[in-house]
């Protein structure tokens, strides 16, 4: 074993932007607010905090749900916490599978035991409405329908008022995965009859990552509360959780304590500048990048309406390098984007505009940097031509 | 729903002095790794902390595994990953139970379908190695062995040197909890036969809460990559996440980036002062107390040499309102000590000297306190007895 740690200096990497799938960038009041001092998981100040930031996020899911809380994890465990509390074995869950993180949670439902009923759409588009309210019409009982959001796999916005209402006609718990659209486009559990509801922090909330938002409406705690078997995982079991977040401060673990005082401080970042006004900051940046990126000859892989504004996938052009140019955004420009997943591997990259990021300044450096590196290919004649579009289409919104 | 988040101001807590079950302070250092700018989880930057951090923990555990890296959770997700990726339906473990966390090891155990066998001995007494040989002679195959080394309910060290090797004779996975030792006393993963290990970043390493370093030996990784059935938490398996730690970087979930940037240099802090310095720091600042609280009238609750040096159990004397005094301790000294739990509720008090709290003027504040509140109860004739008894014993180590 060879140890080189004396040699290891302070830890000091270059100040990327941030504009992949996440994480974003955090405010400088978010990295503040990571220096407070430590507290004990049972002081009272902590507790004060506890109960500020489930208020916060109440707000930001627009719902009343008591439980509503920072699950310990990241977006990942949120998932997984929120199908394993919901299914036992042998419960039929409808899935909508139409990218990445889809798949993983109708994978998530057949590990712990749940049937799962696939409803695929192709990677880039979103799931049918018709075809849920099939599925629960012919297969009933249906335990609950689970979708992404923001597939941040695709790009994909899903339309959830609809199936909302379809969930509470059938009766099936609507489970909903917003880790990519909280904050960045309208989320609102209550009016759109959603039981389960779990985000990331790291996204569209400007905070670090490790901690996944979650919230739960009476009926699907009581499903929780009321079940036949134990929850398969101890370290998630909402029944266990609740009674530290909701009742007697009963320890079940030690929460990321510094994680929570940021995401309070981003809560309030979010909230002084009002959800409606972050949606349309979202929606304009979104489409400044569209405007710019299709005057530089890309073309969008996402269908308008159905364009996630925190997340634009658009496609690679034919004899571009694509591994290449991400490389120099990275090493030369400091901007990283990331790659396409899955079938969309070569095919597209993913532009996250998240949170603070969702801004026409940040948007003129990435395309100014897209323009140098096409430039340098031969592959531009008008350089600015981007910028122009860009700023064009913000204005005019 | 009623929101007052326009009058919450910015999150200010109070300095306090972290002497309870944890989490503890954090080394300055560490507070200021965090605001380092934040990374996406595959950029070359990231990934060389990645190694980085593996290789201080390697260090730091005294292994040579590979497969040696902070699962993104607490030690409680340290824990559950540890049993549920070796245990499978009807696999036979046998678990120390003497204090809360052995119990959460049995009721996991279960909870994944394994056949717990529950080696039994009193809250502050130490698992008796010839119980766990008993075990393993009688009732093969036993699959696993389970263990606290420093058991934070009721502050006993268990040696393990000798049930290791039993293990290894007998083919069993040695599995050791060291959420309260690691740093604070000498953990030998590698010559004491330990298969699976796991520990928390907020006791004894002065990091924040959200972290549980973890090491599987060659064998125990070959177990959880060969077992017939899946692990029963996707984002706990280790067969998963191994691909994004140790070969093709994977994405698996996003890591929570700040806190492994706190736990790197909480290992540089660690390191630098070399692991025996630490351990003996840890044991004469707790010769210190153990003297001063005894010269106080207060009487320990575990008996030496199973006194582990992170955490002391201290009995409460009789007509010393216990809850009342540790609220003064923490209102009026700032200063936070843990409660008894389970049947030590009310029994005795908690008193953590982790990492940097484990040195004399800490436990003079601690003692200084201590003497106001039983002076203030016309409980102490002497002022200043404790202070002497314990530099005493910390001079004479």
């Amino acid at each position: 074993m060879t140890l080189e740690f004396q040699s290891l200096g302070e830890f000091s990497p270059p100040t990327r932007l941030l504009l992949g799938p996440g994480p974003s960038n955090l405010h400088p009041r978010v990295v503040r607010a990571l220096s407070a001092p430590i507290l004990g998981y049972l002081d009272p100040y902590f507790l004060t905090l506890l109960d500020e930031t489930m208020e916060l996020l109440r707000a930001v899911f627009r719902t009343s749900n008591h439980l509503t809380f920072p699950l310990s994890g990241p977006g990942t465990a949120g998932m997984e916490a929120s199908l394993a509390n919901i299914v036992e074995a042998g419960n039929r869950v409808a899935v909508g599978v139409n990218g990445l993180f889809g798949q993983r949670i109708a994978e998530i439902v057949r590990r712990h035991g749940g049937e799962c009923i696939e409803i695929a759409a192709e990677w880039g588009s979103p799931i049918d409405p018709s075809q849920v309210e099939e599925v629960l019409k012919t297969r009933a009982p249906i335990k609950a329908v689970a979708l992404i959001h923001g597939e941040t796999s695709t790009g994909v916005l899903q339309p959830l008022s609809e199936i909302g209402r379809l969930c509470r006609e059938h009766q099936a718990l609507f489970i909903v995965d917003t880790v990519t659209s909280l904050s960045g486009a309208a989320v609102e559990v209550d009016s759109w009859h959603i039981d389960v509801c779990y985000s990331g922090t790291q996204k569209c909330l400007n905070a670090p990552p490790g901690l996944s938002p979650l919230t739960l409406s009476d009926q699907a705690l009581e499903v929780v509360k009321t079940r036949r078997s134990h929850c398969g995982i101890w370290y998630l079991d909402l029944k266990l959780i609740e009674q530290y977040w909701s009742r007697g401060r009963v320890y079940h673990h030690t929460p990321p304590t510094l994680l929570i005082y940021a995401l309070r401080e981003a809560l309030r970042v979010i909230l002084e500048e009002g959800l409606e006004n972050r949606f349309e900051r979202h929606r304009r940046a979104a489409l400044a990048l569209y405007s710019g990126l299709t005057s530089l000859g890309f073309e969008l892989h996402v269908l308008s309406p159905y364009r996630l504004p925190s997340l634009t996938t658009v496609k690679i052009p034919a004899g571009l390098d694509e591994a290449k140019s991400r490389q120099t955004l990275l090493e030369q420009h400091n901007i990283e984007i990331g790659a396409g997943l899955g079938p969309l591997r070569g095919k597209v990259w993913r532009i996250g505009l998240m949170g603070q990021n969702a801004a026409l300044p940040i948007v003129l450096t990435l395309l100014t940097a897209l323009e140098q590196i096409l430039r340098a290919q031969g592959r531009l004649e008008k350089p600015g031509i981007s910028l122009q579009a860009a700023q064009k289409a913000f204005l005019e919104g």
